[in-house]
């Protein structure tokens, strides 16, 4: 039975990259990320009309291979800089390990829509999309 | 039991706000939205660690308030703007309800941080705070 004090978070599709591992994706899209292409539930499709390649996006993931137990990070892991409270940067490493993505629609093909530049390893979840604003 | 294509998402704490209902909300932060307090729980306390006052920060809230099977909508309630689907929109109303609000920390207080300007009604639910890059 779930707590009280948490939601199901449902997925909504799924991340297909090239990148297989975690240490191999830059720490941000801008970074040097490749294109990648989102396979998205046929269930939502309505939710993705009016979306055209050229669109700017939020894409929001879940970063299934985070520890949720983290609360302190060296700030892009270099041992050099103080820990910090993850609330204050973007470690994947969270209680909730959601990812935030600014992305670009490339190519739009029913339940698939192919964006870039995209940091997230092959298989991460998507939870939503949204537009920029 | 949760079904595998989900993931719980932990409340991390609440808003404490003078918008007591969802009729009385700007749509976006800038459109007028009051200053607020968020109360976090203890528990993460450490995750806090390192913002100051001054800092540049996204929350992330559940709209608790939304309906979750709403697939397309009229952009910004206007009847007048033909129905889209949510992914191409900022409506509360989409599959999974995560709002994202740009903000600036005015004050802090142990577990208290006073944020502005936000648009979540009092008592949505906190679920992740980053910094803006």
């Amino acid at each position: 039975m779930r707590a009280k004090n948490e939601f199901a978070l449902r997925v909504i599709g799924y991340v297909r990259s090239e990148i297989r591992r975690r240490e191999d994706s830059p720490r941000q899209g801008k970074e040097g990320a490749p294109d990648a292409w989102l396979e998205l539930d046929d269930t939502y499709l309505p939710a993705l009309d009016g979306i055209v390649a050229g669109d700017e996006l939020i894409l929001l993931t879940w970063f299934h291979l985070s520890d949720r137990e983290v609360q302190q990070v060296h700030p892009r892991g270099d041992v050099n800089n103080p820990m910090m409270g993850v609330f204050g940067t973007r470690s994947p490493d969270r209680p909730n390990p959601i990812g935030l993505h600014p992305v670009r629609v490339l190519e739009l093909s029913g339940n698939r829509m192919k964006v870039g530049p995209l940091e997230a390893v092959d298989g991460t979840p998507v939870v939503d999309i949204k537009p920029v604003i």
